[in-house]
């Protein structure tokens, strides 16, 4: 057939790459890698395909500049058909398919999918959603954290995939179970989990007074003698304690890391000199990702810009996704560990999961791959390698397609194969022009207690509306933890960081930057209560405001807020401050909207893009950072000495710097195209 | 700190009180108070403060105006932390404390909250929702009404504290449970539940035979040949008889007003001279508050403004809310028991518990208080004292903040302490110009056979709507119970009242006033047939109309409705009317909208606010009653021979009666101000 | 009363009936009518009224020209007030009252609504809904289709009725239980399902391995070792195999069919002479109708134009119906079986279960009647002769009102049944001009895989409006299942036939019609995976096209159309098509849309209104297909050599054609109102 579709005329983006960049010394703290070549790697299936297709597929794995390919995080029941009837047959022959081929392999652990003859054993294995309905065999992730006979099959597992491939010398990593909480299993809600939970109230608040004091049970006569007195806080005929909603998460948390050390411990002495890393997902705060992160390797993450994008009543991004989603996902991977990250699962075309799922652009695939590398990506691994033609993914495209013609993201991602080589390694991260402090807690507590039940703006979205504003003037944001070091940033924001630690405090009277302090920020205790001062707590040492009342507003009805360099509308949430400290910017009804010191400024509300952007822009102006407005769409990144920009949007955008010295492309950037220059 | 912020700077509204009223004689049935002095009273909650603190609120609550304080309605564990070993050293001297600096209390009934192990030794007196899911331990109202064994332990412990408090000096009266059926617990569907309809049927049908009559169930095969035959009107793959579903409804109130009567008949003789009231709740018809209310010595209510006003499409009440909310509601006090009202929790500040949480214009709570008085209240007490720090009710605002410092809104009431002292007892409130006739069966019938299953208008809104015209009319309104005497009205409207009993029919014969039946009146029998004779059936003594055929018209379908003095157009709902009386208005299509004879109108729709208004100035008209055009916005209410004037709006109004002896205020009355003058 | 209300003052429509047809000769295939004489006839409950009321009833019906009467279907505990204790006499009078006065009788198993006695015996009977919730006694329908034992005890009313009325003259045939799956019922997901289930499952598959198979289960550890490890597809994690839904639905639709054949096989040799229908509801395609229409005598459906519009956010039909949804179901009928179909239940005023409820416009209960009399009907059939007085179908409306009364739409009946008198006999319905294939497979698989979580079109909606274009080109169409013959169409229109089977692919080679597949042909194998040589699969032996990628776009981001002759805009689906083919329109993005060959054309997505017209015009054109545009709300249709036009439209409209020979009404149509000329 003569080929006249879409996108299979000729290679996407601009070829201009002219240099070969030096080698660079340090070596991944994980993998091992001696460069920082970037990797492109691939998550493939064999057991969904005829073995006589595996080295075939391994070739042109190759050939298409693939060098790293992740399997076997689904195949447990292949594995182990029977009770501890082991089938190793079928994948000693994949890997050492793959190995041949000069292919490094990740293996999974098969946690996310127990057998069904594990869950007919073991019944008390399968998850209890919050309607209290069981959720039975069938899709995957039907198992709860809190199960420790559960953890202890998954040891089992675990170790015996170690014992057999820790060794094998085409085994580079591991990968431990897939998407933890996916389909909105974060939290269980069965008798496992209450005992569990139970236990640990036990071992956090030692005596009951401490639990009563803690959650404030005093109210509504909610005191308890016994911890197996409590409760799991769902189908009450009203809210309970967002005290008691705030530990259950917290608990939950505390179980996928326990579950996962369990499944580390026996890896790790099994596999030497092997990395491990889990895949986390975009956008996902139902559990702390920093304390899972802190056990593993690196980071990883699955991008799906188009299925995050489908999600967004803005259609602008539709067929490119948000460059702020894949950006903010990018920089968390970094703050969750140091050490250079994956991408786990890049998305290769159309996905099947999302509210609508179109075709990307032609050039996103090759883009979100450079990109990622610009933001300190090690390894991008597209999902997947070939289009499955059966079971309840037979949607979601792939490099290949079930016939196994490449496909257009195929294309692409073969098109970056070869400009990696061309290009060589690239220089490490280095840190950028702003903290923006983010913690998982908060994330919660606003789920918890959001101002009103009506809908609004989530924590995430109010996030990253601040971190999308720094972006777009073209600065570098380094996404920090609670008490780490903010020391050498000129501007320091926290969108909302509801409970402000000693750790946190610390670090902020160390910095010499200017600090922003967001709506809510400081307006609970760590058991969820209001402060003895009333709000902003802890933080009215750095800021002399004290929020007497708040006030959740309907779309539309929020008032205008305006300064000498601030204007805007207020979206939803907004405060009555009691202040003496100059205003930077009132609401039309007169009444302070932002104010600040010289070197902390606080911000009473969430306002819409004019007003996040205005106020921002303020503070980059008196914290004396150079900024590069760029238009929507267009973003700029560093990684050392190297500058990135791409360009999400239909029309080319020409580069202000005028650089000379150009890796990838050139000055005039094209639609769904990037550039690469040197600094200088 | 310099306090810049919202509302800080002066008194709010017009202080220009000139006149001490004369004493009026009469003392209020219950309360035994010997004048009409309005009285200002708050929510208190001691067991959440340090002790140290209760003296001096008790202090600070005298010397803002405050002479009420209600305590103790959720503190059941704290009374009584083990089984039958009672706890009362701290509420001792709470009332003592109370008493001391002068303060009358009003003792709570810890009813809504049971013990955690109360709720574990009869795990069967929790409630059942219609998902048929036990709702748990956990927030409040945690019960069903049906519980046996549940009205027992009420008795219980209403028995020791009437045993200990009933003649203390310091306790003025009772409050029984709190808010009953909020949550949506008005309906439970467990198996006590059942068990007691099943009950309650055989006493009300005496035999299946009847039953099976009533309920229709020759349709769909649907007979029972036992009581026991019955089965929860849920889970049901389709509708189910109305008949059983308006039943069932009737039996709640039953159990509500029993569950309510077993702890009167404790605590009545254990208090002499004390009042038993409950807290009603605004907009809220799941139960017959009528049959609730003839137990009590008054009626009371919590009167929360804005987050009712949140709920409405309508935003121009975000931050006052709608003025004829809180009419309807003290109207509705009124019709419950005659003895003047209270209104037991007033908001004070911005809730936590809607769907916008605004904080209200300048001026309103001063406004909402006195506007009680105007409708006659005799008490209103602010809900609460100070805003808590813990627990679900956290962001719920109060006089006072957890810091300790007043609130705007505790400035306000502030205020109207002072002013109450200056005013002096008010005349008793009078019969009104306009007989409004509601039923809380009409509520159920439309509730359960709407019309259509896409969203419409509630049956409340419909009847709102016809009280919200008058009122704009400057007409005060009585709501009176079907059967209630209807003498020496001019005017008498029943928006909807769906069974026409014989007791309403021989009052509606009896008066002298105009008449107006509006859609669906007399279209149900008793049992929720359709009458012999069609609708409006036993009406059709009044107005010669045959209701041939229904409709339910979806939004923006409905013909307009035109006549001499009548225009508008449908809403929702229209019926087809055959008859020979005088036509007022007709639909586009040329049928009859509105007929009528000299002293019996018939309205065939629900209308819009045009049509209502017309329709109801018509009918103003012909029953010869003058009336005041008002702004939306401005409301007027007589109580005695005072006038009051309220103003919702942002802007001045001019009173154009110009009267002469302000009481308070003046004639141009501003923004969120009022005034109160005498007649003439 | 002096009627002034709307429809009672003239006869509707254009009474210029001319001509008395000839006789034609052939019988009804099943209820024998030697003539096409169309017929009337109405459902009727006689235990719902007096005894004395019958023998008037039946006069009245007879008088109106009503020949047949559909009792019985509900009556079961009635029948059987106790186990095996049979009720006779009432349903002797009832049949012998009707029959005395000339009405045929069509008898109702009451299969629908068992007695409270029978479910009390047997709980397991009641059906479980995909909530894992029981559906309890009450309403109807509370059965699964799967119980053996209920099945059995259906047996036994079915034979004690057939042995006692089997062989009644007044009999003249059966209705199987009522509206098969309403109130979501075809899918039941309790215990004796999934033992039923697993049967099946065994039946079809023989071993487990082929399942694994079938189902690929491969894929996220899902095989199974024994039929019995399978599980409901309720209540899992996340989307299980689409392949698994596909057999569950199937499963269900087989599960009917052995339902409906029980009672088939009893009731056939005890009432010899007699049909056997059941009433299937419209544009429902929960089960495959084909399979249950096999084993009928003939299909009949229940009619309700206006029911069906209230679910469309189109406003214009609300009154009227659309006029293609009645077309497509009345087509449907003489799909699911040849024999000339009835209505069993003909809307005849306003209902009271839809979204809105609104009153049909004056002349549409007669315009529907005669409606379904040109698509082939040989009786329609009112529901109901008398709106009840009680229960829940109480706001449903009748020919007669609850006082006895005839309504506006037993006025329009009343009317046709003179005007059948006069007509006579109409000729037998022939081969309409396009063939349309419909499965109901592809519709289930729609639903399971629709290509995104959010609001799309349904398979429906796509198939019906290439059914309305072709409709509004003045063509008549035939609905063909794959695998009838397509022999002598000169159009054939497949718009989405997902599994393109063998005998659906030799139809489609012997076809001499340019034949139009839609998006998605060919999709699917018949085990619901991707075919190997990709979309369209089978197809491609007709069309050379892949399908390369296909994408589900959100409303108002899909791209424009064009061609020379075909122009519009994509709705929601769009595929990638690679191909060589000539391309007969563009997207804007310039890839194919509609692509073709002389005799095959392959269209890639879902468009609007204008470019499904434009696109099914150039096929009409192709195929050289005369065609008469006609305005929307005017649809034409013929029955051998009679047209028929029908007018839905507020506006009269003059047929173009200047027929001479009218039968019924005349060249001008006014609103509401129909014509019948004779040919030439």
């Amino acid at each position: 057939m003569n080929r006249i579709s879409r996108r299979h005329l000729l290679m996407v983006g601009s070829a201009a790459a002219v240099t070969m960049l030096p080698n660079h010394s340090a070596a991944h703290p994980a993998t091992g890698d001696t460069s920082h070549k970037p990797r492109l790697a691939v998550c493939y299936y064999p057991e969904q395909w005829p073995e006589s297709w595996w080295s075939l597929d391994a070739r042109d794995m190759v050939q298409r500049g693939i060098s790293r390919v992740r399997i076997g995080e689904f195949a447990w029941t292949l594995m182990e058909p029977e009770p501890n009837t082991f089938n190793w047959g079928w994948l000693d022959r994949a890997i050492d398919t793959l190995a041949k081929a000069g292919l490094e392999v990740i293996l999974g652990t098969p946690t996310a999918t127990p057998p069904k003859w594990l869950v007919d054993a073991y019944p008390e294995i399968l998850p209890v959603g919050a309607d209290g309905r069981t959720r039975g065999f069938g899709s995957r992730r039907y198992y709860t954290f809190s199960s420790l006979r559960y953890r202890a099959e998954c040891v089992r597992i675990a170790t015996a995939l170690a014992e057999r491939y820790g060794n094998h010398p085409g085994v580079a990593g591991w990968q431990i179970d897939n998407e933890f909480g996916c389909h909105d299993t974060t939290l269980s809600y069965g008798p496992v989990d209450l005992a569990a939970f139970r236990k640990w109230l036990a071992a956090r608040y030692q005596t009951v007074d401490q639990l009563n004091a803690a959650w404030g049970t005093i109210a509504w006569s909610q005191q308890v003698s016994a911890f197996d007195d409590v409760e799991l806080p769902i189908s009450t005929p009203y809210d309970v304690s967002p005290s008691i909603l705030l530990d259950y998460r917290r608990f939950a948390t505390d179980q996928i890391r326990d579950f996962q050390r369990a499944q580390l411990e026996v890896i790790r002495p099994r596999s030497p000199g092997r990395f491990i890393t889990t895949n986390f997902m975009g956008n996902f705060v139902d559990f702390d990702h920093y304390a899972i992160g802190d056990d593993l390797d690196f980071a990883s993450w699955d991008a799906y810009p188009l299925g995050f994008a489908a999600r967004s009543p803005d259609t602008r991004w539709d067929r490119t996704g948000n460059p702020d989603f894949t950006g903010w996902n990018h920089d968390m991977m970094r703050a969750i560990n140091p050490a250079p990250f994956w991408v786990m699962e890049q998305q290769a075309g159309p996905v099947n999961w999302s509210k609508s799922n179109p075709i990307p652009d032609m050039g996103m695939v090759r883009l979100w791959t450079w990109e990622a590398f610009a933001y300190g990506a090690s390894t991008v691994s597209y999902f997947r390698w070939r289009q499955t033609r059966i079971g309840a993914e037979q949607m979601h495209s792939g490099l290949n397609a079930p016939d196994r013609s490449i496909t257009p993201g195929g294309k692409e991602a073969e098109q970056v194969g070869r400009e990696i080589q061309r290009v060589g390694p690239l220089p490490r991260s280095e840190r950028g022009d702003v903290a923006l402090v983010f913690d998982y807690e908060s994330a919660w507590m606003n789920a918890i207690q959001p101002g009103g039940t009506g809908t609004y703006q989530t924590h995430l979205t109010h996030v990253q509306s601040w971190y999308a504003a720094l972006r777009r003037m073209g600065l570098d944001v380094d996404i920090v933890r609670p008490g780490t070091s903010l020391a050498g940033y000129k501007l320091v924001v926290l969108p909302s960081v509801w409970n402000a630690t000693d750790a946190l405090c610390g670090e902020l009277k160390r910095t010499s930057g200017l600090v922003v302090f967001g709506p809510r920020s400081g307006s609970k205790t760590s058991n969820f209560a209001i402060p003895d001062t009333l709000p902003p707590g802890p933080l009215q040492g750095f800021v002399e405001v004290k929020v007497e009342e708040v006030e959740m507003l309907r779309e539309g009805t929020g008032p205008s807020i305006s300064g000498s360099a601030i204007a805007g509308t207020v979206v939803d949430w907004r405060e009555e401050l009691l202040t003496e400290l100059p205003v930077l910017a009132t609401y039309s009804d007169g009444h302070p909207a932002v104010v600040g010191s010289r070197k902390y400024w606080y911000v009473g509300c969430r306002g819409d893009t004019a007003f996040t952007r205005s106020m921002l822009q303020a503070a980059a102006r008196t914290a004396e950072l150079p900024v590069t407005e760029l238009p929507d769409g267009i973003r700029l990144k560093r990684r050392g000495g190297l500058h990135f920009a791409f360009n999400y949007t239909d029309e080319p955008w020409e580069i202000p710097a005028k650089p000379k010295t150009f890796i990838l492309g050139q000055a005039e950037i094209g639609p769904h195209d990037l550039a690469i220059w040197r600094e200088g």
